[in-house]
């Protein structure tokens, strides 16, 4: 019988993080303080960070070891299996090989707790018990209010509205968890107020969510701080466990992969899996190619401005060079709720910029097709973001098959779709739609780009 | 660091199913027909399974070779983990050691398909291509739908109604695989109208659940069969894949265990994850403690009678020999809906009474701090029937503490909590309760049994 799993063990989880700002082969462009638009000092981000996560954002080691207590977590659920999708071959009758690492197997479903679990050990380390944080489709929420519960830190979520409204569910392991959660724009912040204010039925942004968990961060003198679940270098860093564990494991299928697939909102998942491969491509003469997947609807990469923006709606966030939409636009309620985000990570804009990552924007009922195709030939459900991945993975399958190529494909099954079955069954009745090129709205916002002189 | 996960390879993937009927030291029982209350015929248990599958019923065979296709499905999830829950015994401060093996690792969600794979594998090698089924809390229905989606067999569930109401993501999962889901009792059978003629507001229950799906079967003229979940032997035998892999993930782990701890509806999963360490107490001089945990509202093994029983609440579903609360009891809507059954496996009932495994009830509030606390330390947030498990788990630790023992204590992680957050959620909010003895209820039911001869 053929292998279906590629199965390491915990002596094989990665001892280091692999580190992108060690040999990413474009010049760092400085974080910005939003309100001077001069370089950030470690005074200002020490408000909302703990300096151990500042000290790995502006690293430039190229391995950072794994805290002996965080990796006793990790062993959970890591290492995660890499598993040959031979069901899903077989409906497509390609002759590509499809392989997808399955970040699902982590206790909140996601990749996320990759990252959660070291932001709340090094908060906790120096002394912080409270933290704020915002969350799209409640994957991050989840995972942050699970690594609270291990560490003891309070944790207070602000949800995206219609994603508060869409996943009752995510909420509910939230709360399970010990988490406390308020659907964004609150009344809690005075930045949730002023929106609900002008528009009331706004259907919330992660932008929003982003600005109302920094304030009730900074101004709860110094008892809270704030934790980000993608974006940033140290978060794409503390994912790098993805990548690395994957290398191994396509050493033990005995095939190297011509490509690697994520989906992208704020890049940690696909940083993740493919910076390691990247690393491979710069220092070891490799030639995969890394193909970022993100929603038609917000298409930061393919249809963004390359410019400094800041992080969130409000302007209090740090402000960064990325591939941006602009930090007031609204994108459509589609069901990818983690994809939402209107930037991108810094690194991975820049690397695409450059033309070391690849992207490509598809809209949301192929994911959907995809999602369930993948369901009813491998078992598992994927999240609405994850079902980006799938559907290119699929693509890159079938135009395998009319070259007659034996592609080996990689893709992150970064998380499930359990909490996401009602965007299924809204797919399956056909209520769900393509939203149409939101080009007139990137224009208006991309206006609202701060004047930066750098 | 010490070790948290034992790990094999789908080359220790058992080859075959090990058969309690080759072993059980107890004298077997007639299956009788539910008309005649005469011994059963092939010919009967033909109308609603296909031969494998009755074959393996009545076969005293100790070991059921696994057909290679099955294999192939099995290893999309198995070898399941053995987990050593650290973090749980540290919370609790024991000696003992913890192990669980995780089944809700499954792509839906616990150890169903174990058994829902080769039913319909070997459905479809007879040409049956439309499966009829009951479900409570949903598993079972879910596993099953997955599995017709493999095979290409049509699923048609009756999901008790109170279930069908508290797990609405459930419904949408089987439906996501491409089954057909009715709330139950349905207009759809006879048997379901008279019900709701009499008692239209009847929270529904397994029993009739059954004979809704029994009767669409017999009815079809030979086009659709029926698939039980539990309680039949073919069922445990399926499920013995648990117990013989955590066999051999004890060894690795250098223990064996001193009690090994299941929840108990119909039977299916304790079996499967205690068959193999029985046979190791019968045939290899052990002495493994095996207790089955029951709800305190549905106790058919602690308060039931040992009685030939219908296996259905409308007697079209044959008779057998088992502790029973009567096939006209209607149990409390406990949130723990796949343990809402009247009767319980033959094979255990009998054990049970000879003395060969042990059972205990506990109410359900119990099981729902204990679900929390497994949450909150292991990140698993374990299916209300699972969380009876992990209750006597905690409670067997908790007396080792008391005595100073270094008990090692295995329980089956039958499932995930994913699709049963309100039933938590209403836990937190204080809206549970435990329901009072049902004795009054049983005495009632029990006059109802057959007047069987044998």
């Amino acid at each position: 019988m053929e292998k279906k799993k590629y199965l390491l063990n915990e002596s094989d989880l990665p001892k280091s993080w692999y580190n992108i700002n060690a040999d990413i082969p474009v010049e760092p462009k400085p974080v910005l303080h939003p309100e001077t638009l001069e370089p950030v000092t470690p005074d200002f981000l020490s408000q909302i960070f703990p300096m151990g996560l500042i000290e790995q954002e502006v690293s430039t080691d190229r391995y950072i070891p794994i805290p002996d207590q965080v990796r006793e977590i990790y062993k959970l659920w890591r290492p995660t299996p890499l598993v040959r999708a031979r069901q899903l071959e077989l409906a497509l009758g390609t002759p590509a090989h499809i392989y997808f690492k399955n970040e699902s197997v982590s206790p909140s479903g996601s990749h996320k707790p990759n990252t959660a679990v070291p932001q709340a050990f090094y908060n906790k380390v120096e002394g912080v018990d409270s933290l704020t944080t915002e969350t799209g489709a409640g994957q991050w929420g989840s995972a942050l209010c699970m690594a609270g519960s291990f560490f003891d830190i309070n944790v207070e979520v602000y949800m995206v509205k219609v994603s508060y409204s869409q996943k009752p569910y995510r909420r509910l392991m939230m709360e399970s968890f010990g988490g406390e959660v308020y659907s964004s724009p609150s009344d809690r912040t005075a930045y949730g107020r002023a929106v609900l204010a002008e528009v009331p039925d706004t259907p919330g942004t992660l932008g929003m969510a982003i600005s109302e968990a920094v304030e009730a961060a900074v101004t709860s003198e110094g008892k809270k701080k704030y934790s980000l679940g993608s974006v940033l270098n140290h978060v794409l860093t503390h994912q790098s466990v993805i990548g690395e564990e994957t290398l191994k494991q396509m050493d033990l299928a005995g095939e190297y992969p011509d490509v690697v697939i994520g989906c992208v909102g704020g890049g940690s998942n696909f940083g993740g899996i493919a910076y390691p491969f990247l690393r491979e491509n710069l220092l070891d003469g490799q030639k995969t190619r890394l193909l970022a997947v993100e929603p038609a609807a917000t298409p930061s990469l393919t249809r963004g401005a390359y410019a400094f923006d800041y992080g969130d709606t409000a302007r209090m966030a740090p402000v960064l060079k990325m591939c941006t939409l602009g930090h007031t636009f609204v994108p459509a309620p589609l069901h990818a709720g983690g994809l939402r985000y209107h930037g991108m990570s810094a690194s991975i804009s820049a690397l695409y910029k450059e033309g070391y990552i690849e992207a490509v924007a598809v809209p949301q009922l192929g994911t959907f097709e995809a999602g369930l195709l993948f369901s009813r030939t491998e078992g598992i459900i994927p999240a609405p973001e994850t079902a980006h991945a799938v559907r290119v993975a699929i693509d890159e399958a079938l135009e395998a098959k009319e070259l007659g190529e034996e592609r080996v494909i990689v893709f992150n099954l970064s998380g499930h779709g359990y909490f996401d079955l009602a965007a299924y069954q809204e797919y399956l009745g056909g209520a769900l739609q393509n939203y149409k090129h939101p080009q007139q709205a990137i224009d208006e916002a991309l206006k609202h780009l701060p004047k930066v002189a750098v």
